[in-house]
């Protein structure tokens, strides 16, 4: 952990701050790093934009990817005021920093709110215990996509 | 399970087609459903649009709340041809739709090459067992913005 760390922790938890001061959504910001250098930035705008999915880090992987013109962010580093939710640290595994520092934890958003632990529990059981239903169906035509897709020469691996 | 619910499946998997055959990322196609009107689509984006976050899923969601206008898909069904993985998963709880099908598993998807069964491994981990560092940092000042949040009287909650 350095003073950098730090710094850039506090942009993101100002960020937080702006969102909430702009009314752009929940209380949460984001900012991706490279080297020394911020490349994206982002706080939650769910309710401002209706997307469900402009969480802070989602938001700031977009626009760091858009700046780097990648879909990876190879040894980068995300600051976040609030630990991930299942989505975010999901498309943390999909983007590739190095690693991620977060303020504020998933039992913090809890207490003001969020369902980000309940989503961490419903994720981590079986099909049949959970509160949405996962119903699987024509598997074997989803498959024949699969297929072609291993056939196809010229494919962009991820 | 219905005829419909095949007939929409069937709309998502020619999608995945139709994103491999422009090029556009991974094999996998969505669509939303409301009382019988498909109201959003997708396929996978990522290596197209350089956005790690553009699966078939979050394109789907994303349509379909901007074009009606509304953060939550309550009374919405997901039809995707692959089991969704933990990022899109997540974003379907924040959406909030009442159920999902699917058609090809996450162990289906694994086997051409792609990390869902990977990354619902890693998040089932404790922090100390994952591969990806998270580091908690500067809690005190992220709580700060949730206590400015708290207070806010105007705020929207989701």
């Amino acid at each position: 952990m350095t003073e950098h760390d730090e710094q850039f922790m506090r942009r993101a938890i100002a960020l937080a701050q702006e969102g909430i001061d702009a009314g752009a959504g929940g209380p949460f910001g984001a900012v991706i790093v490279l080297g020394s250098e911020i490349v994206g930035e982002g706080y939650n705008q769910v309710t401002s934009t209706n997307d469900p999915t402009a969480h802070a880090e989602i938001v700031a992987i977009r626009n760091a990817c858009r700046k780097l013109n990648s879909f990876q962010l190879d040894g980068g580093v995300l600051y976040t005021s609030c630990e991930p939710c299942p989505m975010c640290l999901g498309a943390v595994y999909w983007a590739r920093p190095s690693r991620v520092f977060y303020a504020a934890t998933r039992e913090d958003a809890a207490k003001i709110g969020f369902d980000d632990e309940f989503i961490y529990e419903e994720i981590e059981k079986n099909f049949e215990h959970r509160q949405m239903k996962l119903v699987n169906l024509l598997r074997d035509e989803g498959l024949t996509v699969f297929e072609n897709w291993e056939n196809k020469p010229d494919k962009t691996k991820y």
